[in-house]
């Protein structure tokens, strides 16, 4: 078949690509082609194996897509030959493009551990059978080791929790979720997982999953300790999914993802790229950045599919940054930009700025949560570049208030003075705001 | 005694200046002067008249600010020398100041009904006695009768009814919250309103409001209908308090606020007026306004305090933009900027966008909303004009994304393209988060 656009994967990325270009070029036809039917929603996957009644709970509908006028097809793509514009797939069937758009995702990244591939070893993969059969897999053991303390093993340890025995989160640094927060932030993180029964051990290598049987049944700690182990959950990362791309010629970056210029396009002509199986920049140095989230997929993807045919959304992107947010349920935490850690690291001259507060007001309404924030701030200009935020549910927005400020370079005086709104049953009181509170404090270090 | 700064006005505002002026001149001293000391929340009060457990569960402390090393004095000012620099209080103490702050905030608006001032007459006053003895009151009282279809009278009514048999809402729109909302969203919030249990009778002015023994008994309506009423709480809007801003010979505007320029100042050397009483400047068309929000009150505080002694910090406002939320715990609601009417009214030439999505994914997450926005976009350059969201709790929070964004003059191919952070316990999904669905929507109309 002939298509104006073919979308190569179909998850958040890939989706609003689809979105994005069918409501612009409404007579022009878009095929998605993904391995699933039913394709879970990615970052739902921690709660599939949990608290959500079944695996299908957490399955993206496509019809809002297919009323839309996209197609789908449920298949593979084995090779692209990007001369003739044409693809061909694993049930065989070939297809014209006029525009290609990767968004092939990314693959768990299994480290070069001894036993890494005993049975009982499992990774966070996005196939919903696979899923579906390790959530049985996990009720039945009794000792649960997850190893990899970034935002999937910290969720996967909450849910774990609630139905098994025994969970043991093993990080190789000295804090949780190291690459979206500082230690003196982290600390509350881990002490409230700790809480929910989660046995954490930090800054531990470990040096060799053990087995009987083919079967997993102890990890080894580089300090020469063990643990008992029935299920092993690797939560190290992910590689980007790049296979196809390379056949195809795609000149990818240096860190391994694709490359793309401003509008997503690859080297390739007509060959677009989006998600995680591209290289992003960094916002704050230019530098190759391995970011790979969603809503920064989803973000791309709309710049792809806007502008397939023509570029009609001009985009002014210094780079990718780093929007995180995440929830153990009775504490919820939001990180955006440069950590002080990673500020240091990159060499700005920063200062920091704290801020603490209730997100309603009076705090004794009955569903306040205390709100934390760490703010990082060029010490010249007062220019925004990091924060940090614990608190309740609304953390999920406020730390997009943040990620805003950052992508508009805004600084602590103007976010001092900045317009907005509050609410007893919803927000801070108006007096203290803490985005507001956090860069006065940034302004009480700036101002002499 | 003789202070480097004094504050007439204890609430938000007040509050604000005292703290924004002590960080950023840490020798210099600071005293506010307010009429109690147990001084109320003012957004909290109808909480406090309703679901909180008591008055005083929406007092604001002012320890912090006290350890700041502000200092309180609860009296009242009766005449400000402007040229001597000193001010006389009730209690008969004279102070002299370098720098004076109104911060004297606003009355309620009693209209000129026949009738208004019978016993059983109420108004929202920020007044912790007064709020005391009504909340008792309002407790023993049968039929309740709010006339004024705001924010507080909406909130009011939603407390009320909560041990009230009979509370009817009367409004003289054809929808409630007609400043912030439009009919089409609004209507989403009236039947919420109404499944709690409140009448509202709409398109309805109130001729009179009867008595007997001088105490009210009813309410009589333009159309000859008559209601009964025990009680009948006014809220139909607050002036400016600006007795002594006018005895002391500061330019009022023509709304009747006092006039500033853009760091507060006022007409008269070393006297700023912030909050409420204060002519405020429409973002959108640089006309006098009226807004009364104690956020936008605590913001333009902050201006001043920095500045009182200096311009240390720059403000480039093109006005105040009225950032609303609000919560009837089941729906929640938010709005920012013009409404569609208003905008009309001011000749904007408009397109409308809207979207509609779940706070959570998937949406089968146990608290999840549903989350509607309509956002108001310039035809020509799809300049964000104004947003209204209903949804979950974390609509105060969204609501001060899009708020921001209107400040920083974001256009819908901004926002469409714009980076946010996304996740299943806090969020929209990454693919249909709806602050930027709804700029996609704006697109589609844009975009030919």
């Amino acid at each position: 078949m002939k298509y104006d656009a073919i979308i190569i994967g179909g998850n958040p990325a890939g989706a609003s690509a689809a979105s994005a270009f069918k409501q612009t070029y409404k007579d022009k036809s878009v095929l998605v082609i993904r391995k699933e039917k039913d394709a879970l929603i990615p970052c739902g996957i921690p709660y599939a194996i949990g608290s959500l009644p079944s695996v299908d709970a957490n399955i993206k509908a496509v019809d809002g897509l297919q009323k839309k006028g996209v197609e789908f097809a449920y298949d593979e793509v084995v090779s692209v030959n990007s001369e003739e514009k044409t693809l061909s797939t694993a049930a065989g069937e070939t297809h014209s493009y006029s525009k290609l758009v990767f968004a092939t995702g990314s693959n768990p990244f299994v480290p070069p551990i001894p036993g890494a591939d005993l049975d009982g070893i499992i990774t966070i993969q996005k196939n919903t059978e696979y899923i579906r059969s390790i959530r049985e897999d996990l009720r039945s053991a009794k000792n649960l080791v997850v190893i990899g303390a970034g935002f999937i093993g910290v969720e996967v340890c909450d849910e774990l929790v609630k139905f098994s025995e025994k969970v043991t989160l093993i990080e190789a640094m000295d804090s949780i979720l190291p690459l979206a927060f500082d230690k003196d932030m982290s600390d509350h993180i881990e002490e409230k997982l700790s809480s929910h029964g989660v046995s954490i051990i930090k800054s531990a290598m470990v040096s060799r999953i053990g087995g009987s049987d083919g079967k997993v049944s102890h990890i080894e700690l580089s300090d020469g300790s063990t643990l008992p182990a029935d299920k092993v959950i690797l939560s190290i990362g992910y590689r980007p999914n790049t296979a196809l791309a390379g056949k195809t010629g795609l000149l990818l970056g240096s860190t391994g993802g694709i490359w793309t210029d401003e509008y997503m396009r690859t080297s390739v002509e007509d060959i677009f790229a989006v998600g995680d199986c591209v290289e992003h920049k960094d916002y704050f140095s230019g530098k190759p950045s391995r970011l790979m989230l969603a809503s920064t997929g989803a973000a791309e993807a709309r710049v792809a599919g806007f502008n397939l045919f023509n570029l009609k959304i001009v985009r002014h992107c210094k780079g990718s940054i780093a929007i995180f947010s995440s929830s153990l349920n009775d504490i919820s935490m939001g990180a955006a930009g440069l950590t002080e850690k990673q500020a240091e690291k990159e060499g700005f001259d920063i200062i920091l700025a704290h801020s603490e507060g209730m997100d309603r007001h009076p705090g004794k309404i009955t569903d306040a949560s205390k709100v934390m924030i760490k703010g990082i701030f060029s010490k010249e200009g007062g220019v925004l570049l990091g924060a940090q935020i614990i608190g309740g549910k609304s953390t999920g927005e406020m730390i997009n208030i943040l990620g805003l400020a950052i992508q508009k370079s805004m600084t602590a005086s103007e976010l001092a003075i900045m317009q907005y709104g509050t609410q007893p049953l919803l927000t801070s009181g108006p007096g203290v705001y803490p985005i507001v509170l956090c860069a006065m404090n940034a302004l009480e270090k700036l101002i002499k």
